[in-house]
């Protein structure tokens, strides 16, 4: 493959989105990923405008997915985008990623992935009978320090994991509003938008991939207490988690968007026999590794005693902090990157070279369903089916 | 009452003893309380030891504690002791509170308090009906900052409380140490001194204590999974319980004695319709107050603007830290003004002036009994019974 | 002005350059800057290496700046670039300055400006003949928790300002590496590379700016006393400054690159009449500010109730850390965005449109200049001198 | 000698007195100090008073200290007190303590330890010619984790150090409060009864005496600018002083008392070849050790791998927070417990038995007169003089 940029195509991201500018800042930071074309909203006026600002030619800018996708298919090689980014809220995700496999086009989505696990499931099989990827933006597993922490982990330097302690707690709807004008409340409080779950599918699905990332564990039972404490509201806006893993392992997932006063402060906690490890966003470029019987240690993004994987997925030297961005954009470049690399028919992988896909998905999706079934049971234990 | 010192007998604390020497120094530490006897051993040469070491007079100084009590009762009003602290082993609370407290002394246990709910309520009954206090020394209520925080939630300053989380996370017994000849793990493993729970008995029910005074709410339900982690174990080493306030707010409350790494680090947050709330032992002159709205906002010991129980806790300025001692220091301090107070017959008790006493103690053991039962469960929710 | 994206040209920056590719990312970070043509190696071969790997045609890759600048000139205006970065070591932006200036385009320069205070006033006047703007990448002043800071500090919120304490402390000069083929090391050390200060020129000035950014106020007496603590070093590792500032201020500079085990954490503390701020690096979404007589507050990047500029130097809600490239981006695009509005004759510059410039890059060489001076004198205080 | 408490003796702490009872909790602690006798003030009533709140009997309570000490020496071996405990303002400090030691007592007094190094010298001269103990209450060097930094770096596990930075920012004299009733502030900011300097002597001194004490190094050289911010006071209530250490490493010492907004977070830093060290008192129990090329390590108070000095001066578990009072009292019990080891004719002393004495007393009222000849003249460089 001749050396060019990657080329992407976004559906979503249009006037008052959120992810949709993280998203083209994340593919924009690295220099290996151009944005060729759009439909940024199913509003002509409002895609246009969104097209314009990001200076793409009127051509590539579309009001209908479907229309985008069959024009980007007929385009030239040369000319085409490889891929596309799917930004749009929950409800919207399945129908275009679909349509892109089918038509040729790898394949990034926001998380959750889908409505429900068995869309899921179907995305699975389209993407592999058309031998397309899948990237899923679980912006967390992209920070250096935690790929530092799961190659630890995989190393067994701690000995076998015993208790692991997720957290993801929000305030920003500790009130109604999504009864104001705020379009990210709105729809990811609407079921029909956001799926079965409110808080859990939203911010949940991130903890509980954070926590099976960096073990390299899997859940194996539940038993969930979701709550809706804002009056009024129709789904769950926060919820405490009993987990137990495949080895036996216990542990505590808590996510929450009515704890007022917090930002977004995800926190993950996983103790083994030999010690404990520590990571949370607000520090996002320290691990704290405890000892049983030695000091702390604080390892640092950067630093050169670090894994490969925290190394390469890391831009400038030790002291200089990288952000949510820089995590974000580790998926982006790394799809890319693999991208560049199947075009070319390489067939090995190096070991940093990973970004959340679609069994990641599934297993997101299959936590919403499980969680959601989990707390309707009197049962304590909650057997997770995927 | 003539000023004087209140004086103070204790039973246990001897060679290899560690929150005797703790119980000691809380005392010490403002020169209001002076030991007067002791039976610091059932061993003779051992409690003799002890006593000489503290230097008192070596006919203050017993092997039994009924010859203890016994002797002292009938020593002259103006040289018996006026209370007695018990430091022993669980299983050796109740048995001399009893007898002191019916033999006219006031009892100060370390917790918890008995070795069951019936013990606890038991002792309650004799206490009354001799006109006696009981002092249970949970720690973490004595901290200043936790007294503030306490009295701002009782302002309502957060609105209404939606969610606590506590968490209590220890190492110490990741590995068998039982089986080597510490004292202190020993005891603690063994279901006939220590009780039904392990982990949950030493350290969780400190944590439910403290959610349980900082909110001034009462936990109504809970779902316990409870663990043993190290091999061999008798009893809980760790555990996870899902809460539920008389308030319907939620919560989780985690301890845990096998989090290699930890030390003692009991943490705290709440969140209430207008922000949260955290604290934590490691940083302990600090309390994080979290708005939904402003700036977080970091409360210090001994700053003026705090609270009258905050600052009837603290003995020096802001920015010198105190600690633990301190924090234990207080309960001893405000028990043995409230022994001055009652032998001079007042009648109204300062805001600050508390300390926890035999209610805490039978609703800790209830949360022992409880927390037992719920893991042994198949159902999710448990009602909390006293 | 159509929209269109500004075209950015690059001199320096090729093969194991740290600096260039921080200043690629910082630039693509927002999409609206395009790397158009570069001269990235005086080397034919490493300049058609990074050429390539940045995917530029390979007409606009040169190995001349001369060339560079001379063939850009002649393109057409809808081709040509707008402006050029140049990010060689410092020896080597004068004459490139100059020559871009007098051939229209902007400038945007890495620090310190050029390697004498002479160079830096004569760039001023060429810039000012051709009607051109520089930008100076002085980073840490475009955190958003700097902009806040110097927002409330220019409102007097804490009164007048008392004191100043400004440090750099880094490590990775703690042993010789100059001596390896570090590059970064070997330049940085070499006065003819580098110019008559080491650490002051490299990180000392960054220090420099950060005080007279937030402060609003101007050095005008030092007090310098300038080590070299590796042996055979040839200019100063490490120094500390006593500072005075135009309203009265004294403060203090601390810079230094043999602090062994520090990274890159600066940090500022500014003190007033009525309480005081503290910023770092390490944490650097987070403004703590201090108060006489009510709680620390911690303002957090994001955040609703930040000041207009910080606001507008942010890209994603609160919670979601931004680091040093978004700070670093800041600047290209308001820089950016000033040459759109310049372009566009437009008059009004909103207040958190700002970058350091000229002035701030005289200022910069002046303080080199001033620092070895003072530290060769016997005399206390040396008055600075622009 | 028989088993019985150290007897102490007060001079100064009565009504309004903030170190009185600092020392009075301090020597409480360990149960190993007895309070036997006290001048607490020249007001008879006010004497009384203290003597009764601390339960002395009235014959051993004084309003004058020549008296006290007078009739102390005359009672039977038993019953005496051991040493005398000075807490008055600075310029009562010399007479008492004089008299103490020519009359067989030891004294402690808190530091500044004299009006000037003249008298500091003549207490050295009394003490040695009586065989008596002095101890000087420098606070901050009590703290375990001070300790272990301090044998860490005599077994050069650094290297050679490199560099100092020890800071001291108060606030509480940000406005003219000795204009109020403040006593505290009114005696410190009155040249007669504080000495010829301000801030620098009241916290400058501690800030000294840790700089040294965790060394090992002595300040050869300075350069000091002090500044007296608050109109009207007589006295440096600011300062920064250049440092240079005798074993060629440079140093910044700053203290401050109109830092708006700081409580007493009292810092060092020290780098040596390998590494830094990095300990301030707002998180006493950790001491962070940074290296070049590992991670950085927290030690923590209480843990297994501290060194003996450590160990000996903790009292409690890891996790269980000391402060302030503990560190005071590490001073009071090493000090009483060679007063013992005195008493018993031991020879030889455990290297953790330390406390500040005369010869730090010396060098800490030598670090006030020359700061202040220092701050007067224009020379850079003061040669520093005991």
């Amino acid at each position: 493959m001749a050396e060019r940029k990657i080329r992407m195509g976004m559906i979503g991201g249009g006037p008052g989105s959120f992810i949709g500018a993280v998203h083209r800042m994340a593919a924009n930071l690295d220099g290996e990923i151009e944005l060729v074309s759009g439909c940024f909203s199913s509003d002509p006026a409002k895609s246009k405008k969104t097209g314009r600002e990001l200076f793409l030619p009127a051509l590539r800018v579309h009001s209908s997915y479907k229309d985008m996708i069959r024009i980007e298919k007929n385009l030239p090689e040369l000319e085409k985008m490889d891929f596309v980014s799917i930004v749009t809220p929950n409800y919207l995700h399945f129908d275009p990623a679909k349509m892109a496999l089918e038509n040729g086009f790898h394949v990034l989505i926001d998380k959750p992935i889908t409505m429900t696990v068995r869309e899921a499931k179907q995305l699975k099989e389209v993407a592999e009978k058309n031998n397309r990827l899948i990237c899923l933006t679980h912006t967390y597993s992209g920070y250096p320090m935690i790929k530092q922490a799961r190659q630890m982990l995989a190393k067994e330097l701690l000995g076998a994991i015993r208790k692991i302690i997720v957290e993801y707690p929000q305030g920003w709807l500790s009130t109604a509003i999504e009864e104001t004008d705020n379009k990210q409340a709105t729809w990811r409080t609407n079921p029909k938008k956001t799926g079965v779950a409110g808080a859990m599918g939203d911010i949940g699905t991130h903890a509980f991939h954070l926590a099976e990332y960096v073990s390299g564990l899997q859940v194996t039972k539940i038993c969930a207490d979701l709550n809706t404490v804002v009056k009024g509201r129709k789904l769950d806006d926060d919820g405490n988690v009993l987990l137990q893993f495949n080895n036996g392992a216990n542990g505590v997932l808590i996510a929450t968007q009515i704890a007022a006063g917090e930002d977004n402060n995800i926190r993950i906690r996983i103790y083994g026999e030999k010690g404990g490890m520590e990571w949370q966003q607000d520090d996002a470029n320290s691990l704290q590794v405890k000892w049983l019987h030695k000091p702390m240690e604080i390892y640092k993004t950067g630093a050169a005693y670090l894994s490969l994987a925290a190394k390469h997925n890391t831009r400038i030297p030790p002291g200089h902090p990288e952000g949510y961005l820089e995590a974000f954009a580790n998926h982006y470049r790394n799809f890319a990157l693999t991208i560049k690399a199947l075009t070319s028919h390489k067939k090995t992988k190096p070991e940093w070279l990973d970004f959340p896909s679609i069994d990641e998905g599934i297993r997101g999706m299959a936590f919403i369903e499980n969680v959601v079934a989990s707390a309707k049971t009197k049962e304590k234990w909650f057997q997770f089916k995927v």
